[in-house]
């Protein structure tokens, strides 16, 4: 990374979203101020961190919601950003053209500048989350974005289910790999589901880690969402938002409740690691062709 | 998989091995029979279970102590799997012709036929550890094998930490990865290195569960093997084999002593889990032609 120093102190912002945007704006542009204070240098957000998470039900007038790319949230961010002197992650719902939405993440560097953005390449559907309605699939791949804090693997949340993603932004030059997120427990679920998702969702992220050598940043919602369409769809957004290292192992974990949680990032590691588990080096790169194809049958 | 019943029972042979290849081999046979005795259907053996793990020096002379694939224990086990009625999976450096070897599992069904093998993709190279001067790549790619219980993804220990080879077994239809496994630690590193390490192998593999949907049994060495030649790299085989389920939940954990893990895997979980985290149908295959590279520079 691109500063004298090897240490990086990270900020997540683990917060509760309401009905008004305005008001979630206002307590993200809060937070990162709070973990500026606290030392923080680089502040992510969760997903979709101006609203309620709205795809609980295909309703075309919830495209209002939608804003530009260069719109007022990333305006905000912007100015927080160059105020605080931090790089700030966010996440937004983007009107790239009429009948054109995706699920963005922004990357304001600590001038205010946009260092760049991300559209959200894999996006998930089920019923609650009817996210294939809503965000058109990025169509600009898997490119990490230089900032003064060295190159980000920004990627977002549906996203850190694919081992794939993790290493194309790894093999890309990625540094850390971040995902703002929006997982949530199924209510109806019993404790012992509830707990294997919580689990498994940490251990995909931790072996992304492992894989690829670098550090891991992941910043989820908390709070219970009601369903205000049908009701039917109410989410418990679990939190634990985590910090881990490059052998995946854990700086950092937050509670279900909202906070901000810090953790050191040794920026020295991950070449020491990788020299020591050298999976780049011996990655067959010639035997690989399949996973381009949807099933091997 | 081909059975009438949902439920596998799946043994684990965490053994350690001496200086003598004979009593090593005896010491599989004896273990398969008793997992038979405990209702095992299928039985997993580390990796070089007849040798002690030999690559701690580069010597011709110990190309010696490679066979043919149809060689003297791939004919014991062939015998043992048939008369005690199991599935084995085993693991052989195997001579192929003269001047080319490889770490090779070999998976004999039980009517005692050769159900399949697999060459080891991914060779690692260092301190103590010099595979690629006795092994040759695998040639023949990433392909489960069929037995009479199932469709069998079977890697080998390096393989372990590519997220790729997972996802090609998956994506041809692998139901259970399977990994013998040598994997040590460094009896130079502190404990919380050594913990670091030992986290990082079994989070990798549970990732693959997760990743693909599907369970996940990698069976280990344990013992202390001394460095016969120079006494320079000792190791400590770690133990804890494990089995996982389709979300990477453990079913079952070895300590780091010599036993047999046994573990039920319930076959229906797969496709109930898939349903739910339908990771497969939402893959960026469009976008995922840099995963053929060694870098994206």
């Amino acid at each position: 990374m691109n500063e004298s120093t090897e240490a990086m102190r990270v900020a997540l912002v683990q917060h509760a979203m309401g009905p008004v945007p305005e008001q979630n704006l206002a307590t993200s542009l809060d937070a990162i101020a709070e973990a500026a204070d606290h030392g923080a240098q680089l502040v992510i957000l969760p997903e979709l961190h101006v609203t309620e998470y709205f795809c609980k039900a295909q309703d075309p007038a919830l495209f209002d919601l939608a804003e530009p790319l260069n719109g007022p949230t990333c305006s905000a961010l912007a100015e927080c950003a160059r105020e605080c002197r931090v790089v700030v992650v966010g996440s937004i719902f983007e009107h790239r053209a009429p009948g054109l939405a995706h699920n963005t993440a922004i990357v304001l560097d600590r001038d205010g500048q946009m260092a760049g953005y991300y559209r959200k390449m894999h996006i998930p559907d089920d019923p609650g989350y009817y996210e294939k309605y809503y965000f058109t699939p990025g169509d600009q791949g898997f490119e990490p974005i230089d900032t003064s804090l060295g190159r980000l693997g920004v990627l977002v949340c549906w996203d850190q289910w694919f081992p794939e993603a993790a290493r194309l932004m790894a093999l890309a030059g990625a540094e850390l790999l971040i995902y703002p997120t929006a997982i949530a427990y199924d209510p109806n679920d019993p404790a012992d589901e509830q707990s294997r998702q919580l689990d498994a969702w940490q251990i995909i992220q931790r072996a992304h880690a492992v894989a690829n050598g670098i550090p891991v940043a992941a910043c989820n919602r908390v709070g219970h969402e009601p369903d205000r369409t049908s009701g039917q769809y109410p989410a418990e957004f679990w939190g634990h938002s985590f910090v881990c290292g490059p052998q995946g192992e854990l700086l950092a974990e937050a509670s279900d409740g909202a906070e901000i949680l810090y953790a050191e990032i040794d920026r020295s590691r991950s070449e020491r690691i990788r020299r020591v588990w050298p999976y780049l080096r011996d990655r067959r790169t010639d035997a690989y062709q399949g996973l381009l194809s949807r099933y091997r049958d």
